[in-house]
């Protein structure tokens, strides 16, 4: 049943935008001080893991051979260097915005993916590895990706008061 | 490509297994101190956190219809009622040894089912629902639970010093 084929596809991708969307309510209702704020005593501040996801994220484009990244400046910040290292950071009001445009670009793309577009390969992974190792297609690294979003999800939701 | 359907459901049981053996790590690197803090802050302790993860794997196996839960004297202190309500909590070690037991029972059945097992409905959906709604199958079921995983697993990291 190829109709299997479409339902796993379309599970992965719900779980992804329900994800997306729980961190939207979630990055609305916390403010610059909440996102200054450690995510517990000595640990990342909402600020970086923001600034994280949303690099993390707008790194999909190029993985996933749709575009190019939109704002590989965050890059040294949020996914070189670890959260303190770096004093002049983007606020959370430029980054939340940062965040919404990166999903609207995903989104778009998504929107318009077939179920075997799912199953493509990466650009992370070349023609022979891939053919030995046809899992490692976009299915796989959303499901990674929505399971990274969670758990970051997990510890900025700890910033509402 | 029905080898699709199956590089889709080997995506989402690799996903789960592997967010299963992070928290293995997680939790044996923590001890009974540890999980007695609170993640931040005002919010759960690692101890409920560790005993609701416990209880919702171990609804699984009823969910899917493998089997009766194993430690339903769980599900009031650590589904129904809220951190901090309950006293008399099993100890850190113990709840270690149920979740330990609970994901090999899953394990073993899980080794055990083919593709279209996944896409079978899960025991809380009617027939009635579950042909007008077919992905509310147990994939589903399992990308939400990895999910839902990662999320207080992003909060029991927090704990380690």
């Amino acid at each position: 049943m190829s109709d299997q084929k479409q339902l796993a596809v379309k599970s992965a991708v719900d779980s992804w935008n329900s994800t997306i969307k729980s961190a939207n309510v979630l990055f609305s209702s916390l403010g610059d001080e909440q996102f200054a704020k450690e995510v517990a005593p000595g640990k990342n501040r909402g600020i970086y893991l923001l600034g994280h996801l949303t690099a993390v994220n707008d790194l999909l484009l190029s993985l996933f051979g749709l575009g190019e990244q939109m704002y590989p400046q965050l890059n040294d910040s949020f996914l070189k260097k670890a959260d303190k290292a770096v004093t002049d950071l983007p606020s959370a009001k430029e980054l939340k915005e940062y965040w919404k445009n990166v999903n609207a670009a995903l989104d778009k793309h998504f929107a318009g993916f077939t179920a075997d577009d799912w199953f493509k390969k990466h650009t992370s992974v070349s023609e022979e590895d891939f053919a030995k190792e046809p899992h490692r297609n976009r299915l796989n690294v959303l499901l990674s990706r929505t399971n990274h979003l969670s758990y970051h999800l997990g510890q900025l939701a700890l910033l509402k008061s």
